[in-house]
This record gives C-alpha cells, structure tokens and sequence, in this order.
C-alpha cells in the first residue's frame, strides 16, 4: 500500500505515518500539492500545539476535497543528530521553526545556526562539524548518532490528517463551509445549527478564500459522525445557509 | 518618532510604513519578538489574502497586548530586481513564500531558485548571475535596478497592524477571548454576544494557547468602537463568559 508523505525519508511526517500503518511503501513529496496529487493514502501536518494550523494544508483540504479517514497526534522530540562527538559541533542546521522551537539549547552552547528546508534534509546533508535538529527516525535512515534528545525548550504535539482508505470508527467529521458574501452574525447563525443539537466543534480555523482579503471559508472539526442523526440535522441547517463540504468521519486520535 | 519593523530596509512591512507615516525614524528588526521589545511606534504584518492570518503576530499581541491603533493595506508587487541585465541572470533568489507566489514567472525562465531570510535580504546580498524577487523599495535602497514589476502569479493583498500611538478614529476593535476550557456550543455563544446586537464581526482566528493541542484562543475584530454602547453591552456579555482582553479601537483602513 502506497502512502504519500512529506519528505524526505525521517520527517515528523514519515515517524506520524510510521505509527499509522503496519506494512505500507512511503512516496516522499517535496511539498503537499505533490503530496495531493499522488492517487495514494496521504499523511499530511494539519496542527502544532506552538505552530498553531498549517493554512496550506487547510487549504489543499478545500481545494483538492479528499476524505479524510483518521488522525494521528505525534509529540515532537527533537534531537541533536551527527556523525560527530558534541566536542567538535560548531553548527546547527535545521528547519527554521525547529531551531527556533530550541533556542535556548542552541543558545547555552554557543553554536551558529544554518536554515535547511526540512529537519530531515538537514541531517541527510551535514558537513563536518555540523549537527542536524532533526527526529529520531531522521537519525537512523542517516547513519547518524543521536547526541542529545529533547533539545526543544516546549513540548509541542503535531496532529496529522489521514486521507483516503477506509476510516476505523465515525466519531468526528470534517467540514468546510464556504458562506461566500459577509453578513453580520453570519459565523454566529452557522455555528447555531451544531450548538442547538448539542454537538461540540473541536476546531475550527478561517481561512482566505484568495478571492481578495476579507473574504473567509470555515474549516471545522464536530465531535459527531455524518451519520449521527444529530449531524444529519446540523447538515441540512447548514446547507439552508451556506456551502457545504463533509470531508469525512473518522475515529479521534489518541493523543 | 520612531518606529519599529520588520528589516532589513526594503522590506513590504517598510514599504507599508512608509505609507502610515510621513516621518519616522524605522528601527529595523529582526523577528516580531524584537518589534514587540522596542518601545516605539510598530507596524506588524497580519494577514495576507493568499497566505492567511500570520499566526506569530497574533501570539505576540496575546503575548504583549500592545494598543492596537490602526491598520494599512498594501498590495504585493514582487519585482524582479537585479543589478545586472534579464539576458545572464541565472538565478532567483527571495523569501520561499515569494519565490513561491512567483512560481509561473520563474518556470518559465527556467531559472534555478535560492532562498532567503526575507525578500529585503536578498535583495541585499546578490551575487553575480543573481536577480531577486523583492519590493520596489528594495530596488531602491540597494541601487538596483526593476527588470521587470508584477510578476507573482496572482494578486495578493497584505493587511498590516500599526500599534501605539492615538487613532484616528474608533470604527473597528480588536480583542482576545481566552475561553480556557471548551464546552460544546461554547464559540457560538459567545459570538452571539456581538450578533444579538447586530455588530459585524470582520475577522477571527484561533490559535492554539500553547498549553497543549485542543486548547484555543480567538482573536477577533469587530465594526465598532470600543465606546460604543452596543460594544460596551457586547463586551459586558462576554465578560460573563470568558476573559476578554481589548487591544484598542482605531479607524478601518482604506482598501
């Protein structure tokens, strides 16, 4: 079974979609549109607990309106990788998040910094007397040794969507609403038709249409499956309202 | 007066204060946590309408809650800017998210891509065979030349914050909800605060608190002054909800 994924090989993506599957063959992507246009299941970032939503992937979501089959929460822990001893490091490649997610590490050892485009292509292309910020996984498809782990000065958790395949359980839906023209208490009056039901929305994020600023379509996440008859009631309240989505149900993630 | 923004000279954040001020001394930053450490005039970036909300500024304004007393719109005009003719650029260096929205441009000169910290910095470190894609201003203040304007791919609109100082008017006000803990219906509700009394709300972002995943904050923007009486009953009925935090009342900017 094909997965297509972030790479390259020992992303955060690569470890979440180690935890999702059993058996399967990874297809590394440089960014989501390629990951999108692989007809395969997909492992995609959709939120940090720090980073707050990865818009892109929201936005790969309305444009490309796959299902979304599962989620899978992954706390980052990142490591301090070479193929040197500590004593000879002298600077520090990784993604420029993951080296601001563990300045104060970087800090205390006085050592420069080097942006690369992903943690994992920063450990599979060090030079002497570098040290990659990169996962585990990053590590050991590189050959190299783990220096130090838990270098970021927060915890943070990533959650990944799964799309495609068959779901596990309907315990959460995935829609998007596209209300087109503003009006005042639009967002309110959508928002309505779950709270009279008594479903809870674990999230939601606005994004631009790209139409032009101030236009916005809805991402949101209800703690009920599309079959409940509850969702089936918000469903019809919505579509009297605004354009509708369902992305698909699928079993909440263990965090 | 001094101002404090994102640098170097040359920047989109620049070129929108030059549009807010006639003049000011710009202290140019690094980050938005710089910005924020100055205790001066500041213009942050806020929202672009390709890109979406950028969440760091709204982690800043929870951070610092700064008064916030204006805003600026500014379209994106990537230039194509260079010290050497079209005819031996070989290369095009920029910030990813503008080499990005100038994707179709540059496949179709077939030139290989660099990226920089910001679309400023490029513009300042070019070397031979290099051309960058930056502002107008950037041109300008490191003596290149424009060989060629307009050349994203699509038209983007970037909405900037101005803080400190006084407003020249109250027609929109920004504040924070910090809810704590979700409930269900919890959002509607105290959107309905701001509907039952007819007051638009013009834009709204979560945001992850940074206590753990599942636990959000909401930004939020509202056509009225914060004296307003129907903005005062508003806030009295959030204020029963959840904590709220207003950031200041200032004039809507010209689009």
């Amino acid at each position: 079974m094909k997965v297509a994924l972030l790479g390259p090989c020992g992303t955060y993506t690569h470890q979440a979609a180690e935890r999702c599957f059993d058996e399967y063959d990874p297809v590394f992507c440089r960014t989501l549109h390629d990951v999108m246009e692989h007809d395969a299941r997909k492992v995609i970032p959709f939120e940090n607990s720090l980073g707050g939503g990865v818009g892109e992937a929201v936005d790969v979501l309305r444009a490309e309106r796959p299902r979304v089959t599962g989620e899978q929460f992954l706390e980052i822990e990142h490591c301090l990788v070479a193929a040197e001893p500590l004593a000879s490091i002298e600077t520090v490649v990784s993604h420029p998040q993951a080296l601001d997610q563990c300045r104060a590490f970087i800090r205390e050892h006085g050592w420069d910094t080097v942006e690369a485009a992903s943690t994992a292509a920063a450990a599979a292309g060090l030079e002497e007397g570098q040290a990659a910020i990169a996962s585990r996984l990053a590590a050991e498809v590189n050959g190299l040794r783990v220096l130090e782990e838990g270098v970021q000065d927060r915890r943070s958790v990533t959650r990944f969507l799964v799309l495609g395949g068959e779901p596990e359980a309907a315990e959460k839906t995935s829609l998007i609403l596209e209300p087109g023209e503003d009006a005042p208490g639009l967002l309110h009056d959508l928002l309505g038709c779950f709270a009279d039901r008594g479903i809870n929305l674990s999230y939601i994020q606005s994004r631009p249409t790209k139409a032009g600023l101030g236009e916005y379509f809805f991402y949101l996440e209800a703690d009920a499956g599309s079959s409940d008859p509850r969702f089936e009631e918000a469903r019809n309240c919505l579509e009297e309202k605004t354009d509708v989505t369902v992305l698909g149900s699928y079993a909440a993630g263990e965090r």
